[in-house]
């Protein structure tokens, strides 16, 4: 079965996987916003770490409308603008197609399937350091990996075939089938490094060198985990410890919401933040240390955009 | 009885209420570092909302030693120096002279009296807005009520008799005999207002009056309001939402600790965070909320340290 894929969304993380698809010949239809033009008469440029490549003339979209029906979905929007899929997905669905949200953040899948009743979800989170440096310009510094889940509908069959793909592309994937947990465990990085870069200002190794802040890091992960344990996730004792490793021999990194917050993007408060909190309170459990953080990001980007008018 | 005062630290604080004993022809007595030349040359200007004065020849000192013997020691360090009061008080002090520490924060009168075991002291909180705006010149901008109560010693005539002395001089005194839970109170307005000052880069009024940060000064001010009660404090039910009401119709002010973080001074992080945090712990009560603020300003200090050096 050769799949047809739609990628939405093709900064960093699209425009990385995409072009990896792209690259070993699949076939890949890229949605684009502001860099259409751009990608259409260049191409897609892609420096990666597994080796640099260009793509001279993918197939790129300015509209949805204009794509043709796609088995798999790669929406690889930031949340904040989830609100569009609504409109922008059905004219490329067919009935046996496949959304997978390769997202951040908790209650997407969800929040996309309340609308798409028939179709089926699935979640994936991309373990991997990309950047757009540029208009058709991916940076590709470190790691890769993809973990896909499903999270509703009649679709193992194509996330196999999916998984296929990504490996014979040369992207990593795991497929799971619990994405409760795949989810909960990629917040307990995402939530104290995302927020604590924009409060404090500082990449990822100054704050788990510096005594102070790594442990209110660890204080935050265990939060998250004793919040995802009560809300089903799966997560070993070590995994902190193994977290703060990765960390520590990690390249100095700035993580997605600090990106954008120093472009003046708004920030995925919700998704990462706000959502986590409330799944977690309905099952009794206060994120004490998460909801302050969450309130002092709330406080920058209302002040922000203040400042934006 | 006529008493003899002495003013250790003449900033915003010592400045201000020494400069109204003075004013009011009491003996005063400062000691001064680094405006001690100007102030010996110029005098002492107070603009004050309760009237504007000047004292001309105020008696100054370099050094501790050539000050004579005082009843009254006046204690308007940052706590960050409390640790020269070691061999900086001996001199100045006799068998019934009491130090006062015009000081935030908790656990300092503790720390003078484990070292002067036979002296009397005091604790005192300021409500008031003062501030050194330039060598030997000090502009008071909004209240100024001092509230007094005895840590240790036989202290309770002299310490009415300093009560007289202010409300002679125009500052209104309350004498109390809890020094424990007016300590506790104040925390309740510094610990949200002078930590999230300095990480969000905010003055009073913004962080009351935005909808997230509210929330989160509310729950600080709570979570301070319950260790002060597990550790003995008396504070009313009503006390946080007085605090609030009293925040939004003060003057947009900057806390003591952001200005010294503007002014790249230690903050006083130890005596108005770890302090409480821990006696709250000995008790069995986690300050979860304020840990991470007190974990927040330690990453700030030391990397601002870092700049500095």
């Amino acid at each position: 079965m050769q799949l047809k894929y739609a990628i939405i969304g093709s900064g960093g993380i699209g425009g990385l996987y995409g072009g990896f698809l792209a690259k070993s010949e699949h076939e890949v239809h890229f949605l684009l916003r502001s860099d259409y033009d751009f990608v259409k008469q260049n191409g897609l440029q892609i420096d990666s770490v597994k080796g640099d490549f260009h793509l001279s003339s993918p197939n790129v979209y300015k509209e949805a409308s204009a794509m043709p029906v796609c088995d798999v979905v790669l929406v690889c929007l930031k949340t904040i603008q989830n609100k569009i899929l609504k409109d922008l997905l059905p004219s490329i669905l067919h009935k046996n197609s496949v959304v997978i949200l390769v997202q951040n953040g908790l209650g997407i899948e969800k929040e996309l399937s309340d609308i798409f009743t028939n179709v089926s979800v699935a979640g994936a989170t991309a373990f991997v350091c990309t950047t757009k440096v540029g208009p058709g310009h991916i940076h590709h510094a470190e790691y890769g990996t993809l973990t896909i889940a499903k999270y509703c509908g009649d679709c193992d069959m194509i996330l196999n075939q999916v998984a296929d793909d990504f490996i014979n592309a040369g992207i990593q994937v795991n497929l799971s089938d619990d994405l409760n947990s795949i989810r909960w465990k990629k917040l307990v990085w995402n939530i104290p490094y995302n927020g604590l870069t924009v409060v404090l200002n500082a990449a990822t190794d100054e704050l788990t060198f510096n005594t102070a802040t790594r442990s209110l890091v660890i204080d935050l992960m265990n939060e998250v985990v004793d919040a995802g344990r009560i809300c089903g996730a799966k997560i070993s004792d070590s995994f902190v410890s193994k977290m703060i490793e990765m960390t520590e021999k990690m390249t100095p990194y700035s993580p997605s919401m600090r990106l954008d917050y120093e472009a003046r993007r708004p920030m995925e408060i919700q998704t990462m933040y706000t959502n986590p909190i409330k799944i977690a309170k309905e099952k009794g459990f206060e994120m004490k240390k998460t909801q302050m953080l969450e309130q002092q990001l709330r406080f920058i980007s209302d002040t922000q955009q203040t400042v934006k008018e």
